[in-house]
């Protein structure tokens, strides 16, 4: 056993000794919700927000003013089969572009008060040597498994031994955002290609079949979205990937980048920090996180649903309910940056408010009888 | 004709010459973000968003930093046929809650850097002499009408001229949102027994029956919310408001603050001010500014949908998608303080992501042939 499926094993037990959520902080968390100057419950997915925080941290008082994103980035053999509508060249653009503050992710993490980090998970074509430091800019994290998976039409797209290194490489950034006292980590991705490899994973860990699960990506014509659901068929087909095997499945279709973020959700899990999950890519991370760790997506928060239909059979799956949907097809983390300002919100009025008997408010059915 | 008559026919002439939205304006800004480094509209509602209040605004380069939100409050003669949770007690109780800072829009529009203004439009009971000036209170405007309508299952809710004077108060709220340089504005509303009055004002706008447009409000009972839609199903059958004549659905079944909603939004409308819809309440009061202003829907945002089945009906009925789904029931201009962040993502978009040529990254398709 490699060193990297040992920290794998041991970052799993760590996440099923915690077992469910913490019952007395949501409990806690709920009354003092139930006190505030409104009605019970009426502000809906903001208090359920509030109740899963103080679950999954333990911690009723959490404030997750320590925050990042996570954006994991790799390129996909699989680009060769004509899949996506951007070249795989743009991988390592974007990458720079995060770099310098460019992007969108830059511009939605700064302004809820996140820092970005990129995983170089195995780019293909030159990343930038060093990080800028312009404002909103997002540092590097090289940690390449090599450039770019390979074809997943001709065979898997990887090892077994490279998809439990590229966990391992999530469970490390884990590691590292918890000993920075990080609260709150939003996850993303970058890779030309992989909205195909997350069809495969859905399809595969599902049994929903690939017409189902298969979009159109960054934006792909009719006779691509066709083509690319073929690829998809074509790649299980190839290799019959077992739902009962995540790491499998990871290494027959999946992605350096999806490796990384499946380690990253459990390292995270384990350490009580709450994951908002981006979109199709992500959330099939987390569906194979979620295999490999029971209790995993309850620790998990849906930042947002995106045109993907792939997304919505996961979210299903996972048993999540998206904060957001506002046909959202970028990743980068954009989503779960958004849902941030959610947790701000949800946070702001369970710590703002005062309480029926601070303000001298009637409860309901208090001064009548109905 | 009164003072009030003729200030509304020239605020509803002013929204009329405007015409539809700029579509200069929103050209520039369409292609402003096409030239972002994403993916064509790929930030979905973000980006269709930025492009309405470019053609609300007539102004590509809008950022609207002053923001306020605006909440009427008023009571209703129907809570004496028992329709609510609460106690009428609760209108004035939550008014003096605005002014000390306590409540939930206080603390969500300090979060977007919003003003709270509270507009009395007819509380029954004591309101607090002055604002506190606490952290997030709100200023309080006294507009009242009289000290709520009358019951709307025994003759209208109020008179013809109270109708027209409380939509004046509207108009005069809008003008001093403009004079004051205010770029965007979110409205809400208090009033208990609100829901009902909202739930008739849809039912005889859109002619879809009281048992699809009457909720549960801030939470009733199964035996309370059957008995709620039979008094709507009353004082539509004592009123027989005409829809063709959107004042007089406000005087036989509305209230106070929903007339002060209309003026409000038409005025804003015709200031080019950008108006952020919240809850149900809201949106019968724009169904009313609709039918009475043509293009004045086309210049709001449907701040999110609430569950109050009534709201559905009414946002399709201008023609608005929601940005946020939540479950909200609370009001008093939550849901569009929660929207405003979303403005304030889509103008950082629009402001701060570098442009393919800028970032150097390849477009669509734009280094090999598909």
């Amino acid at each position: 056993m490699t060193a990297e499926a040992r920290a794998l094993d041991r970052a799993i037990e760590r996440v099923v000794t915690l077992g469910g959520l913490e019952e007395r902080a949501m409990a806690v968390t709920s009354g003092r919700l139930d006190a505030l100057t409104k009605p019970r419950g009426s502000l809906g997915r903001l208090e359920t927000l509030a109740i899963q925080l103080a679950g999954i941290t333990g911690d009723p008082s959490a404030t997750f003013g320590h925050r990042a994103i996570v954006v994991a980035a790799a390129d996909h053999g699989v680009v060769r089969q004509r899949v996506s509508a951007y070249p795989a060249d743009v991988t390592p653009q974007m990458v720079a572009n995060f770099l310098v503050g460019g992007a969108a992710i830059n511009v939605l993490a700064a302004r809820v008060g996140a820092t970005v980090s990129v995983v170089d998970a195995g780019v293909a074509g030159d990343v930038p040597a060093v990080a800028t430091g312009a404002t909103g800019a997002a540092s590097l994290i090289r940690a390449a498994i090599r450039a770019g998976t390979d074809d997943m039409t001709e065979g898997p797209a990887m090892s077994r031994d490279e998809a439990v290194r590229s966990i391992g490489v999530g469970l490390d950034v884990a590691a590292v955002l918890e000993r920075e006292g990080i609260e709150l980590v939003g996850i993303g991705e970058m890779g030309i290609g992989n909205t195909t490899a997350a069809s495969a994973i859905a399809s595969a860990m599902t049994g929903v079949p690939p017409e189902r699960v298969t979009g159109r990506g960054t934006g792909v014509d009719d006779a691509t979205h066709a083509h690319k659901i073929e690829i998809v068929a074509r790649a299980l087909a190839q290799n019959a990937p077992d739902p009962a095997d995540p790491i499998g499945v990871l290494a027959a279709v999946g992605g350096f980048e999806i490796g990384v973020l499946v380690g990253l959700i459990v390292g995270a899990a384990g350490a009580r920090i709450p994951v908002i999950l981006d979109g199709f890519i992500t959330g099939a991370a987390a569906l194979l996180a979620a295999a490999l760790a029971p209790g995993v997506a309850s620790r998990c928060i849906a930042g947002h649903r995106s045109v993907e239909p792939g997304h919505a059979v996961v979210l299903e799956r996972l048993g999540l309910q998206p904060l957001l949907e506002l046909d959202l097809r970028l990743g980068e983390g954009t989503g779960a940056a958004l849902a941030m300002s959610l947790v701000d919100a949800a946070i702001a009025i369970r710590d703002g408010m005062a309480t029926f008997e601070s303000a001298g408010v009637a409860g309901p059915e208090a001064t009548e009888p109905v």
